[in-house]
Order: C-alpha cells, then sequence, then structure tokens
C-alpha cells in the first residue's frame, strides 16, 4: 500500500507497490516544475557543470510534490540523495512513488531516489525511515566503499541534525541515556533508536559526522536549535540557515501559510470562515500570512502576541490584540503560529465554544497541549475522518483538532503551493552549492546566504508572475551608493 | 457502485454499499447541523405544529452534507421526501447514504429518506434518478393509494420543474419529438426519458402536476426558466423565487463563492494564487464573491463585463476590467460566473498561457465551450486527477480545466458551506411553508418570499456568529416610518 | 462676507467680493470638469438640441465645485437657473464666486447665474437663500413678464420641494401657525418665512407651484419625504427619485463615503486612523463606504446595525456588530450614517474615551444628540478650529465634534470628489430632462429613472478609468433574454 | 506674520506676531499630546531624574505640531533646544508659535524655544535659519559663557550635521570653495554660509564640532550621509541611527505614509482615487504604505521596483509590477517613494495622461526631475492654488505637480501624524538618552537602538490602542531562549 520499504526488508530499502500512485504523482510533478521556476532555472543554469558532483545528500524534509521536485533538481546538479519526510503526516504517497520510479524509471526497474517517508508514520516508523537515510551502504556497495555516509545534510526542523550531534555525543560517552531521561515521547524513542544503534556499530555517528560538509536548514525552530549548538561551541559542522534568507521566512512563512492554511481548514472542516471569529496565536511572519488568509475570508481576526512590537504591528494592520483568555468564549477558530510551548493549555480548551476549531501551523505539537488533552480526565477522541478529531470534553461540549495538534497545512491539505516552495528550495540549493563547492568560505558555523543569493532566488522567480523589473540607472545606483546589479540593501534591511 | 438504499424499495434501486459511508456522513452533518442555525432554528420553532405534515415533497439540488440538514428539517416540520441530485458530480456519496438511513435508523433498517444520487453519474443515470423521486408508488402503497405524485418540488436549476412541464405538454400532444430535435446530447436523453414515460403511463405527468402545490426554485437559472414560463403563460403552479432573497443572492452567491472558489482550486491544483493573475467573467455576485477571494489569497484580479454597471463597480472596487482577448496571454487562472454561454470560446483557450487552469463557477458546462474543445481536431484530454484534465492543445501548450467546464465548487470542492447554504436552505424550508400552508397567497405566478421573512432568515443567523444586534427605539422606527420590528427597507433596496 | 452676486440684481442680494476667489474658483471648475466625464459627455450629446430650453430650475444643493459642472452643464443644455445650498456649512466660496462671474464672465460683467450660498450661513440666512432662489422678479423683468417661478426643482434633502407644499398648503389654509408649532428651531425660521411670504403675495407657492413640471431628488431622506407626500396624496407635482438609480445610491453613498470620511477626518483632526477602534453606526451604503474606508487605513471597524440583513452583511465582510454601550469605552472615532434620530446619545457622549472623535456623514445633525449636548448641565463647548470642537464634559473627559454633528465630508472637507458627482449628477441631468421634456411620461408620482438611463450613466464614466467592457454577443444576449445593447437586468437586481 | 526673526533682528532672535496663532497651535499641541503617548511616557518616567539636564540640543526636524510635543518632552527631561525645520514647506505656523510661547508662557513673556522656521521659506532663509540654530549666544550671555554651542544633533536628513562636518572640514583647509564647485543651487547657499562664517569666526564649527556629543538621525537619507561618513573615516561625532529602529522604518515610513499620502492627494487635488490607476515608484517600506493606501481607496495600484526582493513582495501582495514606460499612458496617479534620484523624468512626464497627478513622499525634490521640467522649453508653470501646480506642457497636456516635487505628504498635508511620529521620537528622545547620559557605550560611529529599547518604544504605544499583551510564562521564555521581558527576537529578525 505504501511506497516505501518494511523494517523487514532491510535489503531491499524500498518498494512501489502501485503503479498509479507513481504515474499519479509524475503527473503532479510534471505540473509543479511549471510552478518551481526558480529550481527549474538552477537545472539550466548549473546542469551543465555539475556543481553538487560527488554530493551525498541526506534530506529530511516533508515528502511533498513540491520537494519531488527538489530533490531530482539535486540530482540533476549531481547529487546522490536519500530522503525521509520531517513529520509523520506529510507525505505525500504519490510524489514519494514517483520519485522512487523517477523520472525516467519504471516500477519494475525504479531508477529514481530511495525514499523513506509515508503519509501517517507512528513515532517509531518516523526514527527508523530518519536512521535508514542516514544508511548508505547501498550506495557504499556499489561504489565498491567498506563505508559511506551522507556527505550533506539538508534539514527541516533540525531532526537529522539532531540525530547526528546525540549520535556523536553518545558514542563519545558510550552510553545512551535512559528513556526515563527523555523529556518527551518521542526523545525516548530517539534514544532508543541511537542505543539500538551503539550496540551494533558503536562509531557509526562518529564517523558520519566527520564526513559531513555542512547543513541546509529550512525552518525557525531548526536554525534555533542550530544557534543554540553554535553557541554552546557544540555544532560539528557548518550551517546555512535558509530560513532567514528573505525569500524564504518573508515568502515560504508569510505567503504560504496565508495559502495553506484556508486549504486545510477547508479540507478537514468545510467551514465557512466569513462571519467567523477567528484567533491567531502569534504575529510573526508565519502569523501574518494566517491573518491575511482570514481577514481575506471575511472572517473577523484576534491577535494575541508577547513581543510589543509584533503586537503593535498586529494593531496597525486593523486587528484586534487580546489574551487569550479575554475572548476565549468567542472564537470559532484558532490558529497557532509561534513555535513555542504550550501556548494554547487545556484550560483555555475547556473554555472554549462549542465545535471550536484548533489548527496548528506553528511547529510541534506541543504548541497546543496535547499531552494535557490526552490526560484529561473524561475527554473522549473522535475520528471524524483522518487528522480530523472531535475531542468531546467532559464539559459537555467538544472542539476539532486538527492533525493532532501537528503543522495542518501538512496534515490536511497539502503543504505550501509549490510556488512559495520554489522560493525556498532555491535557497535550498544554493545553499546546498554553498556549502558543499565552496567550503573555505564556511567554517563552522551558522550562516545565511549572501544577499546576492537571496536577490537572485527573487529574481529567478520573477518571469513566471509577468513581473517587469525595472533596472537601475548607472547615476541612480551611483546616488545610493551600490551596483547596477545589486544588491541593492543593506544587510540589516528588513522588506 | 451507488451508495443508497432502502429496504422497502420493491425495486431496488439503491442500496447502501458501505456501512462505514453512512457513519461518516453522519459525523459530517453532525457538525453541518452547528453550522446551520437557522434550519435547527425552524425545526424548533415549527417542530411542534408540523406546518409541512402532508407535504410530499420532491427534491433535486446537490446531494450534500448541506442538503441532508435541509432534507431532515423538512421531515422534521412533516414533509415526507425524495431527492436526487441536480448535477451529475455534486453529491457527497456519504452524505447521500447517512440520509437514507436516517438519523435514529440502521443500515440493516434505514429509517431515512429515499436518496437517488451519486458522485459521477452519467447523463442517463442522472435523468433515470430525476424520473425515480417524482415515482412515489412505494408511498403510495403504503398508504394504500392507488397513486400518489410529489405536491411540492424544492428545485435547483429547474429540471424537475422543466420535466413536469414537458411532460404535461408531450402528453397533451400525445407524442414526444424526436431526439433529433433536441438541441443538446442531454435534452435527447431527457426525451428518451419522457418517450418511455409516454408509453408506460400517458398521463402521468399531467397527474403528477395536478397535485403541485408549487415549487421553490434556488438559482438564477431556474428563476429565469420559471419567469419566461411565466411570461409565456406555459407556468402550471405558483413558484417562489428563493434566489431572489437577499440572503440567497447576497449570501450564497457572493460568500459561498468566495469560500468554495479558493477551496475548488486549492483542491484541484494545489496552485499558489498569491501573485498570479486571475481573470473573473463576469462581475455579478458570484463575480464579486470570486474577485474578494483571489484578491484575498494575493492574486491580482481582472474583471470582464458586459452590464457597464458592474464593470463600474468592479472598477470602483479597484479591479482592472478588460476584454478577455486584451490580456489572454498573461492570464493564470480563469474562472467564469456569468450564467452565460460560451464566455471563454475555443479561440481563446487557445490564446491561454500554457497550463492556465479554468474553472466555471457560473452554472453550466456550457459557459465554457467545452463543446467546441472537444471538437478541436489535434487537441488531447489527459485526467490528472478526478475533475481535473489537462487539455493538450494543438499548439504545444496546456490548459487545466476543472469539473469538465461544469461547477468546479462542487466538483473539485463540497460546494458552498453549511453556514451559507443554512441561509439559503432556510429560505427554500420558508418557501415550502408559504406555498404548501397558505396557497390563497399564491396564485399561479413567480414570486420572492416577503422582506419580513428575509429578514428573519438573517436573524435566525446572528446569535451563531456574535453578532449584537441594535434595536429600534420606537421613536426611531416612527421617524424613518417603519416597525420597530421590521421590515425596515423599502422593497428595491439593494443591500 | 457673502461671495457672489450678479450686477443684475436689483436688490443686489449678493456681490462678489473678492476676484481671486472666482479665478481659484474657475481653476477648481476646470480641474473638476476632467473628473466629470459623465456631465461634459452630457454637455457633447445634447448641447446641440437644447432639451432645458425653456426650462427655469431652481436648485437647492451643496454649493461646491462640483455642482459648479452639474449647474453649468444645465444651462449648456438650455436652461436658466438660480442656485442656493442645502447645507449652512458645505458651500465652497470660490465655487459659488466662479459660478455667479460664469466661465465667460468677468467680475465686472458676470456672465453666470444667480448663487445664494455661502460657508458657514445662519439658519436666518439659509431660508432667506432658499426663499430668494425661488423670487424669479429679475428674469421676469428681463423677459417682460408679470409673473415667473421656476418650472423645476432641483432638490437635495428635500427642503426646497418642502418649502413650496408648505407654501401651498398655508396658502389654502390662509394662515401659518405659530413658531411654537415648530418641532424644531429650524422649522421656526420656515414659518416665519412663509408667514412673511403670505403677508407679501397670499398666492406666491400656489403660483409657483403651478408651474413647476417636476423635481428631482438627491438624497435618501429627500425621496423619503416624497413618497410619503406620495402615499399621502398631497405631492403636488412629479419627482425622479435620483437616489435610487443605482449609479447614485451605490456609487454616491458608498464610494463617496470611502473617499470623503476619511478626508474629513483628517483636515479636521489629522488623527491616525491606523490602530484605533472606530465605530460606524449603520450598514448601509453610507456605512459600507464608511468601514471600508476606514479598515483600508488599518483601523479595526465595529459596526451596529438594526436590520438583520445588513448586520448580517457586516459580519460576512469581517466586522464586529455591537450595540454601541457594548463597546462604547474602547471606540476612538465614531461615525453615524443611519438618516435616523439620535442615534448617538447624551448618556453614550457620557461614557465615551477621552477626546473620543464624533462625525456625522448621515444626514442631519440630529443623528447624534446635539440638541441634548447642547442643554447638558456642565458641558463646555471650544472651538479647536472652524468646525472642530472639543465638548468638555461634566466628568472630565472631552469628546471632539466634527462640523457640530452635520455632514462632516461636507463641513470638514469638501464632499464627494468630483467623479463619484459626476455619476449622480448625470442622473440629475437626466432626471430633468425626463421631467421638462417628457412629462407625458411622468404624471404626478415618484419615479426612478428607467434602468437603460442608469446604465447609461455608468457607461459615460468607463472611459476616463480605462475600463473596457465587453460586448454581449447576440447569441449570447438571446441565451439571458436580453438586448444586446442593455438593459441587462432585472428591475429588482441589486447589484 | 511669521513667528520667526528677521535677518537683522540678531539681538531678537524670535517674536510671535500673532497671538491666535499660538492659541491655535496650543490646542493643537494639547490634542496631539493625547496621541503620543510614547512620549508623554517618558516625560513621566524620566521628568523626576532629567537625564538630559546640561544638554543643549539643535534641532533640525520639520516644525509640525508633533515636533512641538517632541521639543517640549526634550525639555522636560532637562534639555535646552533650539530647532529649525528641514524643509522649506513643512513648518506649520502655529506650532512653531506656540513652542516659542511655551506651555507656561505668554506672547508678551514667551518662555519657549526659540524656533527659526516658517512655511514656505526661499533657501537662503532655509540656511539661515540653520545657521541662527547653531548660535547658542543669547545661551551663552545668559550663563555668562564667552562662547557656547549645542553639545547634541537632533536631526533629520542630515542638514545639519553635514552643515558642521562641512564647516569643521573649510576651517581645516581654510577656504570655502567657490559657488561654481556646488552640484546644486542649494549646495551654492551653503557654500555661502559657510564662506560667511569662515571670515566671521574662522573656528566656530571647530569649536561647535568638539563640544558635540552625537546625533540622532531621522531619515534613510540622512542615515545613508551617516555611513558614508562613517565608513570614509571622516565621521565627526557617535550617530545613532533612528531611522532603523523597526519601530520607525516599519512605523513612520509604512504607516505614516498610508495615512499622509491621500491626506496630501486629498487636500491638493481632491480627486477621488477609487477606480484611478496609480502607480507606486519604490516597493520599500514608504512605498507599502503608499500602495496599501491607494488600494484601501480602490485605487488600482502598479508598482515600479529595481530590488527583485521588493518586486516580488509587490507580485505577491497582489500588484501588478511594470516599468513605467511599459504602462505610462494609462496612469491617473504617479507616486515616489525610493530616496533615488530622477526616477520620474521629462520624457515620462510627456508621455503622461492629461492632468496626471505627481506626488513624492520619498525625499528630495530630485526624485523627480523638476530640475529638467524647470528647462523645458514651451512648458508653462500654473499655480491652482499654493502646493498645486499645473504644468502645461508643450503637447498640449498638462500634469499636476505637488509641492513642487517636494515631499508632498508634509507640503499638502500636515506630515505624519502624530501617533506615529510618537513612536519616531520616542525613538529619538531614547538616542538623545543614550548618547548624551552615556557617552562610554557610543564610540564614534554609527549605532541602532538596541532592541530592548525598540520593544520599549512599541510597548509605551499599545495601551492607547487598546492592546493586551500576552506575557509569556517563564517556561515558554526558556523554551525560546529569551528573556521573559524581552528582546524577544534576534537582531536580523525582520518583522
Amino acid at each position: 500500500m505504501t511506497t516505501v520499504s518494511s523494517t523487514t526488508a532491510t535489503s531491499v530499502p524500498y518498494r512501489v507497490a502501485n503503479l498509479g500512485l507513481a504515474e499519479a504523482g509524475r503527473h503532479q510533478i510534471r505540473l509543479a516544475e511549471n510552478e518551481m521556476p526558480g529550481l527549474m532555472a538552477l537545472r539550466e543554469e548549473f546542469g551543465p557543470t555539475q556543481p553538487l558532483a560527488g554530493a551525498r545528500i541526506m534530506g529530511s524534509l516533508h515528502m511533498t510534490v513540491q520537494t519531488a521536485v527538489l530533490i531530482e533538481t539535486l540530482v540533476a546538479l549531481g547529487a546522490q540523495v536519500r530522503w525521509v519526510s520531517c513529520n509523520i503526516f506529510s507525505t505525500q504517497d504519490e510524489a514519494a512513488a514517483a520519485v522512487v520510479v523517477g523520472p525516467t524509471g519504471t516500477v519494475e526497474a525504479p531508477a529514481g531516489v530511495p525514499v523513506f517517508a509515508w503519509k501517517g508514520e507512528t513515532l517509531e516508523e518516523y526514527w527508523w525511515c530518519t536512521d535508514r537515510a542516514f544508511d548508505w551502504s547501498t550506495e557504499a556497495a556499489a561504489s565498491g566503499a567498506s563505508f559511506i555516509g551522507p556527505n550533506m545534510i539538508l534539514d527541516d526542523g533540525g531532526d537529522a541534525t539532531m540525530l547526528v550531534h546525540k549520535g556523536v555525543e553518545f558514542e563519545a560517552e558510550g552510553r545512551v541515556p535512559d528513556a526515563s531521561a527523555a523529556d518527551s515521547e518521542e526523545f525516548a524513542i530517539v534514544l532508543d533508536t541511537l542505543r539500538d544503534s551503539l550496540i551494533n556499530d558503536p562509531t557509526r555517528w562518529t564517523r558520519i559526522s566527520q564526513d559531513i560538509k555542512g547543513v541546509s536548514e529550512e525552518t525557525t525552530t531548526g536554525v534555533h536549535r542550530l544557534y543554540e549548538l553554535a553557541a554552546q561551541g557544540e555544532l560539528i559542522f557548518p550551517a546555512i540557515n535558509v530560513n532567514d534568507s528573505v525569500t524564504k521566512s518573508k515568502f515560504d512563512n508569510k505567503y504560504g501559510i496565508r495559502h495553506s492554511l484556508p486549504d486545510g481548514l477547508n479540507r478537514a472542516t468545510d467551514v465557512l470562515m466569513g462571519g467567523k471569529v477567528a484567533f491567531v496565536v502569534g504575529y510573526g511572519d508565519v502569523g501574518k500570512g494566517a491573518a491575511e488568509a482570514l481577514r481575506g475570508q471575511g472572517a473577523r481576526v484576534i491577535v494575541a502576541e508577547v513581543d510589543p512590537i509584533c503586537a503593535l504591528q498586529a494593531a496597525m494592520d486593523g486587528f484586534q490584540v487580546a489574551r487569550i483568555d479575554s475572548v476565549v468564549g468567542e472564537v470559532d477558530i484558532w490558529v497557532t503560529g509561534t513555535g513555542n510551548v504550550n501556548v494554547i493549555g487545556v484550560d483555555d480548551i475547556l473554555a472554549m465554544k462549542h465545535l471550536a476549531i484548533i489548527a496548528n501551523v506553528g511547529h510541534f505539537d506541543n504548541e497546543i497541549d496535547m499531552a494535557g488533552l490526552a490526560k484529561l480526565e473524561g475527554a473522549e477522541k473522535v475520528e471524524i475522518k483522518p487528522q480530523v478529531h472531535e475531542w468531546r470534553l467532559p464539559n459537555g461540549r467538544s472542539v476539532l483538532v486538527l492533525s493532532e495538534g501537528r503543522l495542518m497545512n501538512l496534515g490536511n491539505a497539502t503543504g505550501h503551493p509549490s510556488f512559495v516552495m520554489s522560493n525556498s528550495f532555491t535557497n535550498q540549493v544554493l545553499a546546498q552549492i554553498e556549502l558543499y563547492a565552496t567550503p573555505e568560505k564556511y567554517p563552522v558555523g551558522v550562516y545565511v546566504l549572501p544577499k546576492h543569493l537571496d536577490e537572485k532566488v527573487a529574481r529567478l522567480h520573477l518571469d513566471a508572475l509577468g513581473v517587469e523589473l525595472t533596472t537601475l540607472r548607472p547615476d541612480q545606483a551611483a546616488y545610493i551608493g551600490v551596483s547596477v546589479d545589486g544588491p541593492y540593501k543593506v544587510d540589516h534591511y528588513r522588506y
């Protein structure tokens, strides 16, 4: 049924059970290519010179149709790739199947990329998949090497990077802590995974880490982890913070959510947004996109913020800014986009309107206190349909929780659309090229892409939208002290 | 393949193939009830007095979850009901199944309403279903009558009303014209249906028509047909034009499309609307809703209009107003909402951008010249997924046509959301009560609901949105010459 | 102090005090002509045939630059005109001066139209002016007639029409009631005016009324009075309700207010709207325009409504709908647009935030209880600048009242902009032509303009905005049952 | 008439000719204080400790009502102040008069601050005023010092800072270059000013510069000059770049323009924006605010950009992005907001629509090629009213140029509103305190305010808008690695 291996199929890491799935995925990839002009332009520009020849990329990022175009772009630039999703619900099975088969392969003779991902993984399966994507023994066998691992990571949320760092740490200590030390159910599974690894091959992660030339990281959360590692002197390899490219954070986070939040709400609930009261927790880029989308559908939007600058922006943009408890009983749709923990707690949920909808587009499922809800005496979880659950509360009311508190734009819809992801992923590819091809520019540390590459990403997306760019005259460039070709702004410019 | 049944149906025209389907539908109906406060309020207000006791309603309207709540409201007010969809693609099978089983029935012992509808009917099946819903022999048998038909019609698009009128006409003439006289493939099937009927029972439609106390009609198109019939003196029974209630035309048409157009685009294509050029043909209520939704998602919207007043409104609302041929090569997304014919022709399609998306939210599939496209030499139709087809054109480009040119908000999404439909359907129920319970007020002719009922529909939807209505003081009511309780506006007020 | 004159005015009721004023007005009229394509097109179309030759029009409508273009259009079509403003604050003195001088005249030899209006009239002066505009003795003398009055009225708010009707009534009764019978200070002045007239010429109004072929009325309020007169059988001459042309009510009321409300707020207070809480009382066309403008400037808008349909529209458009007392302490900017009385009362004002702004864009100054405020013990009125008053309240807080509660878009700004007024005034001119040139079509009663003229008004404004209108093909016109040239919609269509 | 000295009145530096002017200004200042909660909060917080005691601030910033509240805040914190405007048209005379009189003074006994500014200065007067504000001989005399100058500069656009730097440079060289070396008419006047100074006191600027502890600079343009000086090693004293505080650049530039652009257009032209085509040159913060305001009024907005990132943002926000020459004949309203030179040239102007409006909200009058227009053979300039000129072009068409190409939001309206300026000016005051009270933190160089002060500025403006700020729980602060009290974001966060 799925497009991926079973745990028992050690030597057959993946298989495609379903011909139609791969074909459907290929159709969608073909259409997505039309919407991803940045990636297609990179194939044209860099295909001849193969700057990623020799790169062995372990990718951990939602296995969607758009990611398929990313993967095939990396391959077109010379890389070998293995892939996992970074979220248990976000895989589009047809995309995974098509990538495995490859654009020129067949189901019988796949010529694509190993992918370990399916929609609806358990947490155990998730970490098993991640571990598999670090296992390049098939490639090693093919090349006659005794051992090879990946030499690049392309990460989203930092799970792959974390696994390497923890693996190295535990190998150095010679032991993995008890699961009881885990601060979450999920981390206990990580520990189990690494404990097995330590038993099987006590230097595996150390060897892997030594080969890795760098990681490019997609998200706020993953970037935050990287800066912490760097600050503590524990970062093992250089990292490019793709998230903070303008063409990522100001596009993916804002315009992507503007698209995919209402899409997910619609597919999950079919509930009219017009006339409803929506509450957006957090007014960063994600919250800004969410608020704009909801207003665009005629909802009345209330915003919560902890940062006075963002709170003032929300007010100036015409939104009411309130604390949850001030308006909890009036709200029809709850949206979280903070990257923080327990921003909606069980007490908040108990005070909500009957059948209020709770949707997280921030990052982890701990933005909403799902763990607390699961422990709530008398609460009952009823599946309405996959990724849509009615939680019947002891007070007689219910709430609808989407994607079990995880990213609903991925779990209930198909994530950000291709065009937005083309921006993010063009940054990713440029970051991989930078780290792999010019490692001398990146000692261990965390970097953002230079502004001229950020501008290049934007430039590659203009024609598709019919945008006519104005060209500076030399006298104008001189007047503001820039080159005619850019970069056009100081580094601290905020856009 | 069919989704529904009733154990009492001697000829077994339908059956429930799938237990889970009915259960899933019931979950959705329960959630929809929370979004349809108007209908639920009518159950509360009129349940005790059963104003529809004795009514036998033949309903022809998209068989969705929302329609399920409408049907069960009619039943709660005393009516007997048989139902068909008015569109071959618009049925939600789980809703149909749940209605057949009924809120208190089981799959083994259904206690609901006979429904003849499933997603993806052929045209032959469609008209067979419609004919079945006029066949009340089961109910006749149960009541011991030799013959009964429906005594009320609830119609959407006028197909049920047309069938009765044509049936009566042909019975009077004693013959049904040749199919060759049909102006469309579909009308040939209608003729076949009526020819069979004439052979089997040459006075069936005449008898049916004599019992019918009236029809309430949902849409612009159906209403247009009714006014034509009335103008020609051919209308057989009174009709209430539900479409032109303010709470229908200004809500369903505008706010419904605002919701369901982007929903359908997303489910069909996952294409980012932001930054794209969208072209909306027609700036009536449907076009206004479409344009607002697309702008709310960051698209640049261009509008076409033939009516100078609507064209000026579009300009004043900030939209470019252009003819198709002026901008045809720049447009990414085409939306039709005119109710007119061939507003996008084959020549237009041949001039479009590669992979331009064509979406109809007007009414019939002839808004776009699908017939012409089907005949185009060298054109090839490739199914990307159900209701999404790539038409490869002889010029080497492709376009994506949604729902084969039919209503894509129904075919690619789930139609208008419950809250909007609650407004429309509350009008429908009030119209059925008016026609059935006070026939003396409605000699044969076409009527709109009196304004106080239109205001009542709105009033029943305010609490759910947290709207606080201000009450006129008597001195204020006197000052503007209205009653404190309304109606508040002159009949020609435009809202 | 007064701004206008004509050397032919024997009783010298007005004079031009200021040469520069007339020149400045002429500049502005010339620019306004560029923004009033409808009126300019009528000059071109009807100038040769002079359909208003012989018409003697008494106009009572805000004496602005735009009205100057209207007046000169009436003259260009053959009419003789006398004019007053219909509001004591709304005259733009330079426009009045320029109209008196006329496009081809000079200050020394004015060749324009007698205008009796200046910014900041007293109520006594206002009614004196109105009376003067009914006095055509100068014109009578010039033509050798013993007596002539106007034979057409162009009215705004109905004051001119009311004066004739009351005059006729009192002449029939042979007496004018005591001022003590007046329900307002202003009506006492009307009675005084008519009492003087009865003494001087006891059949003057009766004679005037017999000549009048009709009135075209601009506003909701005036139209309401006309329908009341007609319903009571007291209407003396036919009336065309210009207000309910789509191109008037849906343009002037909505788009005009969208423009002039923020303009007036800015000129009066310079207060940032962004981030503020604005409360719009009434969500008719005026309220819709106000709410859109305030949202467009980043305000958070709350709406109050008594009509459940309009209330539901407000909610669906994303606005909070609340009663005044629910939120009175949170609101920074109050806007009234109801046409009703005392919608903001003294108690409301006492509960407002310090320095809350109160702005009326509805109609009379009784929308806000200015009379009650004037009587409030301990309240003090401080002029900040003309038309901006701080009312210091006994509770220690203040409010800012604009234009003394009268129409602030006229008192604090310059009223609706030329382009909007071109729509309204093109309707006015067409209505004058209809009533004067084809009186047989209009027996005594109240009419709206036929739809084809309404569409014509729109059509005349498209080119200036670069709008490309699409033309129906004959097959499309036939399909929807209209003429290719329109009208395109049924009469009850709501736009 | 004006509020300021004449060139002959060396010992009487200012006088108030008009009592009403000062009183009117005081009313407006009192209302503005209600809209400037940040400044009022600083008076409360820092009034007792007088952190600016001993500071002698030379301020060069538009002398508006808002600046009056800034000046009086600086005084309330202990500073002595002398002030000039930084733009020849931007002074509000009543504000200047009121500041001179002071909150507690009278016209006869002014107790305020010396202000050298009036609306409509010549360039010679402008630089004379600036020179006067550097002349603290009155204060020196009062304190018995032989010489004192200012020890702080508060600058907008950098003119004051430039004058000191040029003065020092020329004093070092012992000569001032010939006026023929000037690259503009204005710089020739600067040279004249400094030449006079060199003759009268050849070490004046050197002595002044040695006392100056720092400058806080308001604008993009001024900041750009500072970074250039610093890069060339020529900066004499430390500078704080107030412009790049988030609460300045993202508020003043964006929300200020959103308010004041339509305000200026309305006051200048009364032209309807709805339905018109507006072209915004530049999509930085200023352009974003302009585009939002125009769209909010129903205009169709087209944007031009040279930076591909900003161009992509404009497209994603739904705007057409085009080059001027592609659409020049369709545009009704032109707005420049680039900070660059000749972005609208004479050739562009010659291709424009008749009576197109040209409005600059960027910075200098060279954004539009006013110099080229002045030299255009056959062009004629007609004053419609002050700051509004019709340029009759040799091709028979005209354009309307606002404020002679200078900042029209200041010249045609009253600049940014108080609330926005409260954000900017709270940054200014904090910057003055930082530089004056903790000079050890700021060696010569250019700095932005630390983020915690930026957040403080925002925080001081929330209550006035009814914003409820959410407080981080300690576990949440720890989770994202910040203090509960902020700062909440990394330095490169873009908001």
